[in-house]
């Protein structure tokens, strides 16, 4: 969309709109087909390149979207916003194929990087890279971005400083969908804040939250099946909250994380604020009034070495200690639940994932497949794999 | 306290474990005075060099604790950590009067700082500022902290920052009073995180919130009036969210920010265990099972300076805008609650308090002035001011 349009226009656009699924988007079993990952990896990447990528950056975002599909965020995945936003935004010049990335402005510990209209995720990955790579030569390093676009799932970033035995941190604006605590209009992104923590033999910690209570995604899958949605979810279009899943989409009015005032959501408007200030201040891509998917993004990100504070050897086995103990807390009795912490969940995904390969809904595949055959791919098509 | 203790000693000595209050502690006209800030200043300090304190140390610990009263943060000012926490921890030798601050790792951008057992005020300013150092030097700086004590108002050392045109980052883990999302039992502290980030002629940003839905304070507060609470502020004994305000108090579990995982209290709770790794992993303090207000406490620090990002005047303008932009937003119709952000209750709280002074419950006033006379002092005592 592009941004001024309002709600209206956002909300044909927007399919999902935070970094959280449940995987509801792929189906129940009859409608869900598991996928190879090279065989997705492959088919995404040779639409990008029909689409006017470099090979390089098309595979840069085919990474980043198989990614989300591995660690279960799969509203970040291939399935919604290739159809929703990349494709048509590509073609319509509002996402620039071939983008110029130019570092604006740059010292030994942080950098400005102007993203050239590009994918967000050529974009982020060339900004987190350049964070990491500080961080091994300083200690810390912190880019601010603008010019940017949809960049999928914010812990994708963050993710990759893992490897490095650094702390990952990922921070986007977005679209107006968010109302202030005790106002009645939206004026915030989903804003999310994810970051990734080195564990030793435990999966890592790693939190990638939307700050407003719920995402999009879950008003629309309610609203579909005809459910109220719990108070604290989102407003009404007085600025209420309201348990009437489509009167909520027709709003398009989320609540920041605590709900309600008496809840907290104080404090899940203030991360908000907080996101858009180094997304979209810092960098100087424009926030609250700004933003729109397919218009300017900011983003922030930053990574951090643990040998700037402790061994990381040391601080994995305590970390490893920690998560555990975290685990070992006794679940409410009879609630059928059990304690986990973010970043347990991926993990599990992921290791489903490679033994069974990525579920995708059958209309993803087979939009995937139509994309690939209007560019005329050679790539074998997923529907046949 | 100290740790392994457990609840019956915690609720014994806690009388309010977050960083937010809204005043009510300080009492109805008739119970509350008023008291100018130099002379509640003098009072405090000269308390804190009666308790073994030098007089540049205690000057540290009065500015914190001042500072938080005139920021409206009263539940970490004057009036209830130094009975509770600060004179018998000092007393009884939990407390280092004269601690040996030591960095024990640093490189340019960071550094990690072992506060020897000293009031965490101290160590606070002492690990704050060099972080302000090394970002005045190289543009970022972040201190990681082990073997500080309770260290009042999170917001206090972020807020630091914003004189040297720095963003202001400080984090603390706590007690164990937070359950985690499906626990039935406490596991993390109520783990503030405090961002402050300047503006112009607004109010700056100043976000300063515990990661629990609520802090203990206001459990107290409902307890003490015969008061239901909302579900998602605490638990009972089996972790199930209560509004029985006895019960939460008797159970001492307070739930993470969203309050059931239905309103995403598993962001909070990720928020919280973020906190605790940082300050408590990261520095080598502990985690989880450690903290205790009496014993080890982890911080963490960190400034930026923003002219690494954006020349500081301009920021300084585009905040000034999406600060009054979020101020505009319209309020729900009839609600009769006007649309402000973190920060602004803060700055009118100092306004009041410079021109009217500081508002103390008597009580307070009653015991700052006994414990004066115990300690000899010679500074004129507040009620008699």
């Amino acid at each position: 969309m592009v941004a001024g349009e309002g709600a209206e226009s956002a909300r044909k656009d927007a399919a999902t709109a935070g970094p959280e699924t449940d995987g509801a988007e792929t189906g129940g079993a009859e409608t869900s087909v598991r996928v190879a990952e090279a065989a997705l990896r492959e088919a995404v990447e040779v639409i990008f390149v029909g689409l006017g990528l470099t090979a390089e950056d098309a595979a840069t975002v085919a990474d980043a979207l198989v990614e989300a599909d591995l660690m279960g965020v799969s509203s970040h995945g291939v399935s919604n916003y290739i159809q929703l936003i990349y494709a048509p935004g590509i073609r319509a010049g509002r996402i620039e194929a071939r983008p110029r990335l130019e570092v604006v402005r740059e010292t030994p510990v942080s950098a400005v990087v102007d993203g050239g209209g590009g994918m967000g995720h050529v974009v982020g990955r060339f900004a987190m890279e350049l964070a990491i790579r500080k961080a091994s030569e300083v200690g810390i390093g912190a880019v601010a971005v603008l010019g940017s676009r949809h960049y999928g799932a914010a812990g994708h970033y963050s993710h990759m400083a893992l490897a490095h035995d650094m702390i990952g941190l990922s921070l986007t604006n977005a679209d107006k969908l968010v109302v202030p605590t005790h106002g009645s209009e939206s004026r915030l992104g989903t804003n999310p804040i994810a970051v990734s923590i080195p564990a030793g033999d435990e999966a890592p910690f790693h939190l990638d939250m939307a700050t407003s209570t719920v995402p999009l995604g879950k008003i629309m899958l309610a609203r579909r099946a005809g459910q109220p949605i719990p108070h604290g979810w989102a407003a009404d279009a007085t600025g209420r909250s309201t348990t009437d899943a489509a009167a909520a989409f027709e709003a398009f009015r989320l609540l920041p994380l605590g709900g309600t005032y008496e809840l907290g959501s104080h404090k899940g408007y203030g991360l908000a604020m907080l996101v858009d200030i180094l997304s979209g201040l810092l960098s100087g891509a424009g926030v609250g009034a700004g933003g729109g998917l397919g218009n300017q993004v900011g983003h922030f990100f930053a990574a951090a070495r643990l040998d700037c504070f402790r061994d990381p050897d040391e601080f994995k086995r305590e970390m490893d200690e920690f998560l555990r103990q975290m685990r070992a807390t006794p679940p409410i009795e009879g609630s059928g639940e059990e304690v986990i912490y973010a970043g347990v969940k991926e993990a599990a995904a992921r290791a489903d994932c490679a033994a069974n390969g990525i579920p995708l809904h059958r209309d993803v595949v087979a939009y995937l497949d139509g994309l690939a055959d209007e560019l005329g791919s050679t790539a074998p098509r997923l529907g046949s794999a």
